[in-house]
Order: structure tokens, then C-alpha cells, then sequence
């Protein structure tokens, strides 16, 4: 059973082994609310993952200790048990999916834990974490449905409410539902007034979908750039939890979330991952009933691939039309093209990328496709530039692709 | 005259105007020092230059803040002077060159301030606002040759000894040098025992040069990522205190830069641009005699152009060998490719991209290049797959191009 003496519990023991994130006041995200961010991005490895984890390990008995413990993740909750594992002295045990990113794997080993790669996907991998549970007996740590660990994730909400006893809501991202279940129990049970509200990607809305129809569901697929939070399957225990304490859930669209990490980047100078923004996204993009009142959002993780960074960034400049992208039908003989490049530069617009290429599926065997990708100042300057382009007689094919 | 009444008055002036950053510790970039950061990327308008512009503006007469303010800058300080000017409800000219990025002219914008576009290069603009203060009795506010303004940045130093008496080190970004001249004078005046180091792009060493040589030096040119510190004149007021106060000035090329910056992304969650990296660079890439000591690298700004942002990120991955980027010559027939991504598969690499071009000058017209890109996970992960590509008698014409 999680109580208030184990969440109590296990802010006592957390304190020295977290960091204690400080509340940082949001700079120019909306007018709508006063916003502020629990940055759990600064936390160690990068995410709040590791104070269930370390939780959970320490609620260990001595032979359990002994054995170790298991999981399964290809993301935060590994590095947040690598560690808390490692600083107990204990071993630890990731399985992961064979085609898991190089970089998780390598962040998890960095935190010291033995790495078991199972071919297939996060299933069988969870399979085979549960097979070398029974047959070594390691302890194993769920991501989420765990009291331990959930009443670990409410140590997130114990910070917050002793920095800022005046928060009126708190908006939370939702995956497998460890983080909020602990959040919002804790809330409620020390001021009920105060809302809570979960957000998840409209790509993996499990949670949503579970508490509207009353029962656990699950998702055929998820695929979203929050990967941190794309769980086909609510926990019995998650589920339960938020049920009862959370106000309501919304989604934000993939569009939303890669803004919301742009605006993260551009204003806050911090960087969060894809379900670290999520409750970030919800606050920009008005989807709560938080007019007036002073808000906090959970930046639960920072731990975003930098391989993929670079594609979220041009996505977010696309989304609010810093980045124009047009495909023109050009005829391909001298001069031409100057006229258009002429046309651009003289509307303030910088170009970034030219590609010119001889089509063969236009009407015109003489004509060829140029896309020009260039910087502009939002949409209606895009409009302007393609308005402009139109006047004199060149085709635009599409923009924007 | 510089003095430390006056830069006394200048941290009282402005305390709660400018916001007091909190030192944050590094986490593991270097083993060699303890390494901590003073985040001037999360001051108001991103940078430190709020600090130096707010206090020259506090000071003007009665009758300089009727008439308003003048500076010529494409950055950090065009956004410092708007701000300052706004908070004191005067008016303020900000000179830019006509190709400025459009980012940087909107944000310009958007702190208050009337922007002027002058055509040509910056010393175009530079003599546009002489003109404009010579005919409207504007205040012109130099963005570093000032006593006012170095008096304003001094008040980083001020902080950051109030929060941290016993730092043993400060490493400082030198552009035109009025950062360094502030803390460097604040520093051995309060406690001459704590070193004060120096940082420059290799590609804009004109203080290093100056100093050198004992005499105001100027560049021909100035490239580098860290465009807010690309300067090609020192200040009369800045070489002086320099010379006077800071121990050493190193320098970093611009890789290790882009390796600075991605490392603040990765370890540390934050935003910094090429200018506020070079202090974090110097530390990491082992160019300072501070081993063991307390050190305090100021990240002096947060200001980098999210359209940028990709390309740093990417010549960071190059840099440590997380991506590796090979071109090979291949026989143009069935088969060939599927060769080439099985054995890069089974290596554990994984694929970003691949560009596959017929080449025309190449020996063997039966041939075609294929550049393939892949995420690996070092140099010697990146060097296996090249060797065993050799091996299968493939040819690699380069690699990391």
C-alpha cells in the first residue's frame, strides 16, 4: 500500500542521494498562467527515474542486496538503476532490445551496470529480465508499477511543495504513470485544493484511453518523439493511483512537443527530452484550465539522443515558419534561377539549401524542381516570399515538405 | 577611472535588476580540476552584457536619458542595451548591418528597441551610429571600451566570490575584453591570490596578439563559431586591465568548441553559444595550470542561432567519433550495397545516412561512390569498420569529410 509515511519515507532517504532540482521561474512561455518548471532534466542521469530507483534499492534486505537487481529499459530507468545500483555497492543487470541507440547503451554501462542485449524487441527483452530474475534471483525494479518505486517518483512532488507551498497545479507527463501517481498522491494528500494534471503524446495516449473506458487498455504501436513516454500499457497500480488523484489528462501533438523543446533551448537555455516537454507543450499550447494561477511544470528528463536533436530543432523552426521550405517549378534555362534567388534575398529571407533537380514527372519536359529551403521570419513572411514568387508566373508545387 | 567603489555601486545598482546566477557544478568534464559554472546563458536577454549596458544606463543625466541611448551590435549587447533601456523607460537605437540574422534583428526588436539597418559590414554600422548620437545627442553605449560597462560586468566577479569565497581560478572569454577587465580588476582587488585566466578563439586572438606584443593590435579578420567574442581591435581601456590584472590568455580551436558546447548539451542540459563555451573548453581540453584547484569558467551567454545549432552539434559528434562519416568507391552492380550495410550492421553501427552518385571521376567507369554516414560508438569503433571494409576489398577513398 502506498501511504503518506512511505513517501515520507522515502524523502528521507533520498535527501543527499538526489539532487534537490530548484524551481525555476519559466521565461515568456505564455501569458495565460504564471509558469514554472521543476527542471528533474538537471537530476542525476538526466531524469527523476533514479529516485524510484534508489528507492527501491534501498528498501532492499540484506540478501536481496546480495543478489542484485534487474531490469528492463533502453532508456532512463536503466541509468537511474545503473546508478542507484552502483552506489549501493550492488550489481545491477540492464536487458535491453538488440537495436537499442549506441548511446543508451553506452550511458548505461558509463553508470556501472552489466549490459544483456536480447535480440528482438522491449518484449522480449522483459521476457528475458524475468527469466534471469527466476533463474539467479535478482530483485527485479519495475519502470513504474512499483509502490516503492512510485512513492520514490513522489519525492518530486515533496521538493516542490516545500520550495513553493503556493502552487495551485501541477502539470505532469505521463508514460507508464510512476511519475504522477507518486506526484499526485502526495499533492492531494497534503492540499487537495491543488490540481493535477497529466499530459501525454496524442501518438501514445494509453493512460487516457485506460481511465476514459475505465479499464486497462492497451496500444497497438506507439511511436513518438517523447520516447520516454511511449508505454503501450498502463500499471494496475498507476492506473488506480490516477484514477482517483489526477484531475485530467490531455495530449500536445508531436508538433507541439518539438516547439515546446525549442522554446525550452531558446528561452529557458536548457534542454530537455521529448517527454520531458510534454508538460511543457500542454502549458504553451493552452490546453489546461490554468488561466491566472501559478502553475508548475514537470521537466521530468533532458536526456534527448543528440543525433536526433538536430531533425527535432528544424521540425520546431518549420512549425513556426522560422524555416520556409518550398519545391518551385522552374524552366531550366539560364538565368532563371537568379531571378528567383534575387526575388528571395530581396525579401529579407535567407536561403540555407538549394536543390535543383531535373524532374521527369512534370508536365513540361523542359521544366525542372527546385526546393529552396531558407530562413524567414514566421508564416506570413513564408507567404509573402511564395505571393511574391506566384506574381511572376512560377509555379510553386508544395511547401513545407 | 576604474575603481572598486565604482564597481561597488555598480553590484548595488544592480541588484534586482540584473538576475544573480547561481553557480552550478560541473558535472565530470574534466578530472583534472573541480570544475564549476557561472551561468551568465541564464541572465536576462542570455548573456552577461545586461549587466555592463544597464549600469552606463543607470548613470546617464537627466538630460542624456531624455535625448536615449545608441549601440551598434548584431548581439548579446544590442539585446543588453534594449532591455536596460526599456526597464528605464527611455529610448534606445540599436545599428545593425543589413545582413544580420533575421533571429538576431527580431529579438533585438523584441526587448523595445528600434532597429536600424545600415547596408554593408559592421564598421558600417558602427559609423551609422556615431553619426545618428553626433546629430540627435544620442548616448552612445560601447558594447566593451567603457569604465561604466566594465564596471557592470564586474559584477559578475562580485557575485560569484559572495557565493564561492575560496574559487581558486576564474576563467573568462575575452572578446573585446571588457568580461575579463571587470572580473579581473574585482578579483585581485578583493583577493589578488585567485588566478585569472583568459580565453580566445585561435581563429580571433586579438587581445593575445595585443598583449604579446605589448601594443593595440588589430585583425584582418575574424571567422568562429564563437561569434560573440569574434573582435578584431581590443578597447584602450580593456588592453590595460588586462594587461594589468589577468595572469594568462590560452586560446581553443574550434573544434574543441563545438566539442564544449555539446558537452554542456549532454552533461550538463544547457544552451551555451561558442563565445560562453570557450571558458568550458579551455578547461576540458587541459590548456590552464589549474590542477586540483577550484575552478569557475564563466559561460558568458546562451545566444546560439538554433539554425546553427544542428551543424555544431554534428561537427561535435564527428569530433569524439560518435558519428562516422565514410566514402567508398563501389562496383555498380546488384549486391554490392547489401555487402556494405550488412557487415556495417553487424559492426553495431548504425545508419544515418547514405548518398549513393555515380561518380565521373573515378578509374573504373563501372564504379560509383557511396557515402555513408553512421553513428558509432568512438574513433576506434569508426576505424574497425573501415578495416574490415578493406579487408572485403572494398576501397575508401576518406573518412569524416
Amino acid at each position: 500500500m502506498l501511504t503518506m509515511d512511505k513517501v515520507n519515507d522515502a524523502y528521507g532517504v533520498l535527501k543527499g542521494v538526489v539532487r534537490h532540482t530548484d524551481i525555476q521561474k519559466a521565461h515568456t512561455f505564455t501569458r495565460k498562467c504564471q509558469l514554472f518548471f521543476k527542471p528533474e532534466n538537471l537530476q542525476k542521469t538526466g531524469s527523476f527515474k533514479v529516485r524510484g530507483a534508489a528507492y527501491k534499492i534501498a528498501k532492499l534486505s540484506e540478501t536481496e542486496r546480495e543478489k542484485g537487481v534487474i531490469a528492463c529499459s533502453a532508456g532512463n530507468h536503466a541509468q537511474g538503476v545503473a546508478l542507484a545500483a552502483k552506489k549501493n555497492g550492488i550489481k545491477s543487470i540492464i536487458c535491453l532490445p538488440e537495436g537499442a541507440p549506441i548511446s543508451k547503451i553506452e550511458a548505461t554501462k558509463s553508470y556501472g551496470a552489466e549490459v544483456c542485449l536480447v535480440p528482438g524487441v522491449y518484449d522480449d527483452a522483459y521476457k528475458k529480465a524475468l527469466e534471469l530474475r527466476d533463474e539467479f534471483g535478482y530483485t527485479f525494479v519495475h519502470p513504474f508499477d512499483d509502490e516503492d518505486v512510485i512513492a520514490g517518483q513522489a519525492t518530486v512532488a515533496m521538493e516542490a511543495l516545500e520550495d513553493m507551498p503556493d502552487i495551485e497545479a501541477v502539470v505532469v507527463p505521463i508514460g507508464g504513470g510512476g511519475l504522477i501517481s507518486g506526484i499526485a498522491y502526495a499533492v492531494k494528500n497534503i492540499n487537495p485544493k491543488i490540481k493535477v494534471y497529466g499530459v501525454q503524446s496524442e501518438s501514445a495516449p494509453s493512460m487516457l484511453n485506460s481511465i476514459r473506458d475505465g479499464k486497462i487498455e492497451t496500444l497497438t504501436s506507439v511511436s513518438t518523439i517523447a520516447d520516454g513516454i511511449a508505454v503501450k500499457t498502463p500499471g494496475e497500480n498507476t492506473f488506480r493511483l490516477v484514477n482517483e488523484y489526477v484531475d485530467d489528462i490531455v495530449t500536445v501533438s508531436e508538433k507541439e512537443i518539438c516547439s515546446a523543446i525549442l522554446a525550452l533551448i531558446e528561452k529557458q537555455k536548457m534542454i530537455a527530452e521529448g517527454a520531458g516537454a510534454v508538460s511543457v507543450a500542454a502549458a504553451m499550447f493552452d490546453k489546461l484550465p490554468i488561466e491566472g494561477k501559478k502553475v508548475l511544470s514537470v521537466v521530468s528528463g533532458g536526456n534527448i539522443d543528440v543525433t536526433n536533436l538536430s531533425s527535432v530543432l528544424k521540425r520546431g523552426l518549420l512549425n513556426t515558419g522560422r524555416i520556409t521550405s518550398i519545391t518551385i517549378e522552374l524552366m531550366d534555362k539560364p538565368g532563371q534561377l537568379e531571378r528567383v534567388v534575387s526575388l528571395i534575398s530581396q525579401s529579407g529571407a535567407n536561403i540555407n539549401d538549394i536543390r535543383h533537380k531535373r524532374a521527369a514527372n512534370t508536365q513540361n519536359i523542359y521544366s525542372c524542381n527546385l526546393t529552396i529551403e531558407m530562413e524567414t521570419r514566421d508564416f506570413s513572411h513564408g507567404e509573402e516570399i511564395i505571393d511574391k514568387l506566384e506574381k511572376l508566373g512560377i509555379k510553386v508545387l508544395n511547401n513545407n515538405y
